[in-house]
């Protein structure tokens, strides 16, 4: 497998789904037989077990580590925000990527708090994408610097990646992303966002049935989904995922649009999401009905609804809490502590 | 308030029930007026904000903080474990005591992560409490003294208190005061534990029966049935809870055992644990029963049924995000991002 091919004719997200390292069942299996040693009741620490089986068989290591925890936030804008769907002004895209430069969000103070490097990648916020209730969303050509673009922010040599995205419009292109691939009505996936009034909602929902009629593809053809009625930041997420894949790092996904953009890559691949953990079910109530999708269970449930990886870097605490636990406790043996009765 | 009487004469729960602190709303207020004015959608940070919320309250600061973070975690051995309720022997207690010491535990590991102080108490491990299935688990002595001991290992100066417990057979105390002060059947309360197999809840369930019946204590009297179905690491846990509430100091309940000895408190008054969250739902099936008695949603719901204030501990994450948000966050004006759009 060559590295890091991020030139946009390289990074050929069809062929590379079709060639995803599996599993590292030999790592899992030693973590396992480590975990039944450990000074506590057989099972005793529930998810943080399988954390600490995750991160194992995913960095391809029978000793897991999070020396380095990198945070992406993707940043797009969207020709749909003329449509009146968000609570809040196109401009606020670019003020907020200038916030998290300056270190004012709040993901900024949780990737302080647990130890994490937070880059943010803006993708042509001058250029909005066009107006996927009228067609596609993105060029061919767009669409594939975007994805090829979120495979070059991951960089090497780190053991965990949180993903997360900013962008006006953009809970708009997921829920297009989840009608296009799942079906129902425009209703069952729209929500308020950064929060839409009742009318606006319904507004949002009727954009959305608009725009899977107006773009014929076929629910099954993820990518095309992703293309014609996501975004360059739900397309860059994507890209990470297929890249942080290919380099052993697991990832916790943040978001209701986060999740869309994972979404699409399970639906061209059953497996393609071994690799991720829900970080946080989002208030934002399509992403219940996404999560049941996608098979997965959150880690959290804060019911928070901010995007920017404020989900996944918050979940960062409890998968270093698993992790201390698993490579740090006493075995039954070292510390004299007796068994369960026969 | 006098500070600090533990000696147990002096630490009388009933009178210091009657006389505690109530929130502070100025400090309560002059937080969402802060919250308000930050670089996020309104409400956006959903359970995080309350956390702030919940400091200031509690605390009696404007400005909460998060500068001396304690775990206290209590020990008791039970004359009930003869009855064969635990899945481990009764000298696994002094064993685990020994294992916090050495720093070997779960709740040391997750103590290092989340910049936690572990102190643990021993409580006369050397005389178990009596079997409360044929009267009452504790004197009035020795259950004062128990209390008292709670209280005084509460430290001055403490900005959040993680309280939690260690001791073979205490899920069946824990079980065994549910069933006191919320009646319904054995089988409502009791549990696996630590790993019991069907036949064993079954046995356990049948033991908390005989020790309701053994005990005429009337289910309002919540002290009363803290002594006679309780144990001393439980009693201790509750003269915590009432020694932190007096000092200003928040606390996180870990657990099922921790929060039956919460419940106690609760059911003496009503407003007792509004200074409490609950940190993590226990897999132990009793403690989502309990839940739902005290009215809290837990913060966590991660399968663990370790004790040892371990999902308090882990909750500590939680709250140090809550916090770096609310106190190093831009507002609006400062970064010159544009509001809500009218």
């Amino acid at each position: 497998m060559s590295d890091s091919p991020t030139d946009p004719t390289e990074f050929d997200p069809t062929a590379l789904l079709a060639d995803l390292p599996g599993p590292d069942a030999a790592a899992l299996a030693a973590v396992q037989a480590r975990e039944g040693q450990l000074t506590k009741p057989a099972g005793s620490l529930g998810r943080l077990e399988n954390l600490s089986e995750w991160l194992a068989t995913w960095q391809g290591r029978a000793a897991p580590r999070l020396d380095r925890v990198q945070a992406l936030v993707f940043a797009g804008n969207h020709g749909v925000a003329a449509r009146g769907v968000s609570a809040f002004p196109p401009e606020v895209t670019v003020q907020m990527v200038a916030n998290f430069q300056a270190g004012g969000a709040a993901v900024n103070q949780l990737c302080r708090t647990f130890g994490v490097d937070l880059d943010v990648i803006p993708l042509d916020l001058d250029r909005p994408t066009a107006d996927f209730s009228q067609g596609p969303a993105m060029t061919e050509g767009d669409f594939a610097a975007a994805v090829a673009a979120g495979a070059a922010a991951v960089p090497d040599g780190i053991d965990l990646l949180c993903l997360g995205e900013m962008g006006i419009a953009n809970t708009t292109a997921a829920a297009a992303v989840c009608l296009g691939l799942y079906g129902g009505s425009g209703a069952d996936w729209a929500g308020p966002g950064t929060g839409l009034d009742d009318a606006h909602v319904r507004a949002k929902a009727q954009v959305i049935e608009q725009a899977v009629a107006a773009n014929a593809v076929a629910p099954t053809d993820g990518l095309g989904v992703l293309r014609a009625l996501g975004g360059r930041e739900l397309a860059a997420m994507a890209g990470a995922l297929i890249q942080a894949r290919r380099r052993q790092v697991p990832v916790l996904l943040d978001g209701f649009v986060c999740g869309a953009a994972a979404a699409c890559l399970q639906v061209a691949r059953a497996d393609a999401l071994g690799h991720c953990q829900a970080a946080h079910r989002s208030a934002e109530p399509g992403h219940e009905r996404l999560l049941a999708k996608l098979g997965m269970e959150p880690l959290l449930q804060m019911n928070m609804r901010l995007g920017e990886a404020s989900g996944a870097v918050l979940a960062v605490g409890l998968v270093r809490g698993a992790l201390a636990c698993h490579s740090e406790m006493a075995t039954f043996g070292d510390a004299g502590v007796s068994g369960k009765n026969a």
